[in-house]
């Protein structure tokens, strides 16, 4: 269907882009946003809110003059359009597979990506370091930052917010793209804040009369923009948050009205200091299926582009997910000082399903790590069990709130680590790779790894009994298919792992579900004739010295494996044990090197880690001198 | 001179606050603030924070029912008033002291101490949490978090007012302590913002008939506050920023007059829902000299308290953070694209000597680390080569920043953690230990650990040139008295260490300062007849492989000597490297376990953690056989 692409392929950068008429670009930015719907319905990736940004890259594009001026797009869920109008049109059929382009913003990547994405908040920051570099080195160009209105509550947004306006001379334009949407519904006072100026019909009004009269010079839409302040807080009867931190307030403007954000983009072009444009826009734009349920279509896998029908994967086990949001559910019945807490992640790691039947006893803090924790650690510090659900790699935001607020207090706080190990398309930023070395080394903190359903699902009740911090690490993706709902709680000894098959030539010690593959491996091992003792540790730390000590004294050979970075890792520190104890074996450790992985599907990153199925194997035939 | 403390030594809990008149209790105030003078002038603390909550302590153990009610210090550097009134009065004497009470609240040391501090801006956040906790047990309990100005530029507060300030129930006092200081002055919006609320003369005049009308009854109070907020936007012609976030704002109230802030207290007491009151103090108040130098008196040392003579430490080799601020200033000059960052500790990393001479090179952040390195990664992709400094403890708040803005972005930013190890009488929450094994995991690093000053130097300049991440770590206090100052510079090989001392039966590993001690050790080791040869790795990422295969090779018996904890850190890694290649090498690692330290003098903790000079001897002895 070529033909309905007539404009999409006559852009190949922001310099094609401008030459296009306003009709032209509207026009251009329909076939963007098929093409993007085109694409991510054969090749998945973050839909709603690429969706929700067409208009506001191809402007940002129309109007600024990159790469010498400088957009940094928070996150990069909402980078799509940016990335084909900037040379990636055929290059985003390979977005998120291994060998193609990144589904985030990355410098390496292009020259238009002026600085990567991943984790949200990070955009004012950065922008406003470039900013000041630009200011010292005498250069002249613009920088923007544009961030979303989920990633504002995130307390380095804050942060930059309050450094950059400090500033009086320093160019940089904060766009808050606000679409009431993290990748749920936002949640805190900042959002009601929010809704509250763009929904306030005097203060609309007001606007729409305010921008009619711009036509025209910086000079005019200064004036403007400060008498419009003064009368808007008459009309509102309310502050104005950015004003008070001197970010110059402009807007709110429609993100899907081309040519009134070309128009306001174009006014404030030379306005100088730090300043900020509201422009409200709608997640999923232009997909009715994606607009009607935004969440789901944050990332919905692949769909029927037509019917909105998305494709289900096959049937199969449970997601590890859902046996942590079931199981809380379970326990949070059992035990009244049980509750959850997420920072802006209930559909991401299922606490929903406790937040729909006892939405009281579930937190949705906003994008706010480091105050999931903390605040976790005030609730376990006043009688309460809760339980704190970050992904691995957001996880990184917490790690000192971790130590001091949990680990030092031996609160009661369980941190479960979603989405630990390669997480696969999400690519270098979202593995969960660095937990089990940066939290290995805090004292006082039980970090477990569970490797199957049941196994989660004993440990979250072993976790809620233990009455001190407690962290179960799992991964991404689905189970190993065995029964688990609705069985009997096992409490399982903190500390203890156990021997799943007992051999004589090779000990095979892994931790988690890494220890799946390296069952099978250990399988077809002893097919080819080599004796495969299987120790799964079960605990991170602390270390089942007992098990390592039996291992130690039986095997000269051993082989490790992890969903995580060696350095620092289980099988240092299982090499490390046997050294100190003077244990003649010799270790093996599988796992992830010290370098970046990048994205591609799990299996295709284990394997090129290392630490597959066939990589465990190799191992094994290796250790016993096969 | 008990006769001038009558009334200090009959308050041994609130209970007994409670029952002073109000002119005792300002008379108690006094001697309480003299008490403290005394104490800090032997026993060196945080002197003027303290000195300005002395009234606002009081005041609150006076009105609110402690230890029932939970009060949260923020940070806890203004918690010795507090210490006091709750039944530490005579143990006091031995706080920061080995066996002695901490400088910080801790919840394990009195059950006053509501929830532990150390770190900057968690105040809010937990308090929350225990407010909801609350809420949720129906206990009716109330929380006040304390939280100075500085404090409140830390993204956290800001994700913990996002998140409170939603909640519209919950009961939650914040007491925003503002004296325009965070340790340093403080910076940013909103030091502008509130210093612009705090200062307007038409609003307080408004403000001092307000409370005037006031005797009275929560009703009465909070229709005034809303009428007052009305016309204070009207007066001051400028918006809340508290009140956005759905805080009802009151204050400014002076923090030094106790009638003012028991009348506060109490009439704001039965007021639901998230507040805030704004209490204005003078850092150091009721002591000139403090009062007069707020930053020097922040942690003065000892002194003379009728004088207000400082008590310099006898001549010695220079700081590592005069080495690092004087060599920056250097580099600066030397190379235009040098610029300095700092979060609010300008003058604890000695960043204030770039800044006096070229302030536009050198950007104090507020406390915001997480910002600071990003901000710094910011200026890298632009162009600039930032030195951030940052302390050990403070960088594990930014550990998700160094790894995506920094480190997987591959931008030339010099990460200089000042503080590394163990670092005394701050104790448990201050000890730089995590550094090592939590960032040693993360690829693409450069982590180098000067053993002296003039390697401090040469490696900060070997850092400029690097064009890559690169990470020093060095310790608080003085160096080694070796000649820096002035010295040419020196480009060191990186990821290279050195063989400082050649021997026969025991090889001796050390990375960075920890070194200097082990070289003694080694010395003493010799004098009783083992040859040591002494390697120092110099860099703890890479590790100098060649280096150790060198002493795989040579040695059957290795001592590992570090300055952070074993789990994770460089012997594990040293271990394990001989392991994997096969060398027949016991390692022997000295450093700290898996516990966690508390207060004392560094020589203290390092004998205790069992990595002193008289460790290392008695570990190279007993590797010898000796």
């Amino acid at each position: 269907m070529a033909e309905n692409f007539e404009l999409l392929h006559t852009v190949s950068s922001p310099r094609d882009l401008k030459k296009l008429s306003p009709e032209e670009l509207r026009r251009y930015c329909d076939e963007l946003r098929r093409y993007i719907i085109d694409q991510c319905a054969v090749n998945p990736g973050h839909l709603a809110s690429s969706l929700g940004a067409v208009e506001l890259a191809a402007a940002l594009h129309y109007v600024y003059d990159t790469p010498e001026d400088k957009i940094v797009w928070d996150v990069g869920h909402q980078t799509y359009a940016h990335k084909i109008i900037t040379g990636r049109c055929e290059a985003f059929r390979t977005k998120r597979r291994l060998g193609g382009i990144s589904g985030f913003p990355r410098m390496a990547e292009s020259e238009y990506d002026a600085f990567g994405g991943g984790h949200a908040s990070v955009s004012i920051s950065a922008a406003f370091g470039m900013a000041k570099a630009a200011e010292l080195r005498g250069e002249r160009r613009k920088v923007v930052a544009v961030i979303g209105d989920g990633s504002m509550t995130g307390g380095l947004a804050f942060e930059g917010l309050n450094n950059a306006g400090a500033s009086k001379r320093t160019d940089l334009l904060v766009i808050l793209n606000d679409n009431h949407m993290a990748i749920d519904q936002a949640t805190g006072a900042l959002k009601n804040y929010l809704l509250k100026i763009s929904t306030s019909v005097h203060y609309n009004r007001f606007k729409q009369r305010l921008w009619g009269l711009l036509s025209h010079t910086p000079r005019l839409l200064r004036l403007c923009q400060q008498a419009g302040n003064a009368v808007k807080q008459g009309v509102l009867n309310k502050s104005n948050l950015f004003e008070s931190l001197n970010f110059r307030y402009f807007g709110p403007v429609d993100g899907h009205n081309l040519g009134e954000l070309v128009r306001t983009l174009r006014a404030m072009h030379d306005i100088e200091g730090p300043k900020l444009l509201h422009v409200m826009t709608v997640k999923g734009k232009g997909y009715l299926p994606a607009e009607h349920d935004q969440s789901v279509w944050h990332a919905p896998g692949c769909f029927n582009p037509d019917t909105g029908e998305r494709i289900a994967p096959k049937g199969g086990p449970a997601r590890y997910q859902d046996v942590f949001g079931e199981t809380l559910l379970e326990l949070a019945r059992l035990d009244a000082r049980v509750v959850g807490v997420t920072p802006a992640m209930p559909s991401g790691c299922s606490m929903n399903i406790l937040m729909r039947e006892m939405p009281d006893r579930c937190f949705d803090v906003g994008i706010a790590e480091g105050h999931a924790v903390t605040f976790s650690a005030g609730l376990a510090a006043a009688g309460m069990v809760p339980f704190c659900n970050i992904y691995s790699t957001f996880m990184q935001r917490a790690y000192d709130n971790v130590i001091h607020d949990v680990a030092i207090q031996d609160l009661p706080v369980v941190m479960c680590l979603d989405r630990g190990g390669l997480v696969g398309e999400d690519g270098v930023t979202h593995h969960g790779v660095f937990d089990m070395a940066a939290f290995g080394a805090v004292p006082g903190l039980v970090i477990a790894a569970p490797m199957n359903e049941p196994e989660l699902r004993d440990l979250m009740y072993t976790a809620l009994r233990s009455g001190h911090p407690f962290m179960i690490r799992y991964p991404r993706g689905c189970g190993e298919g065995l029964p688990w709902r609705g069985e009997a709680f096992r409490e399982l000894p903190v500390g203890r792992g156990r021997r799943l098959r007992d051999g004589s030539d090779v000990a095979l010690v892994t931790v988690g579900t890494a220890g799946n593959a390296a069952a099978r491996a250990a399988e077809r091992a002893v097919e080819a004739g080599v004796s495969v003792a299987h120790y799964d540790l079960r605990f991170v730390k602390p270390l089942d010295e007992a098990l390592l000590d039996e291992a130690g004294r039986r095997f000269r050979r051993v082989v490790t494996v992890e969903d995580g970075c060696l350095r620092g890792g289980v099988g240092e520190a299982v090499a490390a044990f046997f050294n100190a104890g003077g244990y003649d074996v010799r270790v093996r450790s599988l796992g992830i090197g010290d370098e970046w992985v990048e994205h591609g599907t799990p299996a295709q990153l284990q394997a090129l880690c290392g630490y597959d199925e066939e990589a465990v194997l190799r191992a094994l035939l290796a250790a016993a001198g096969k």
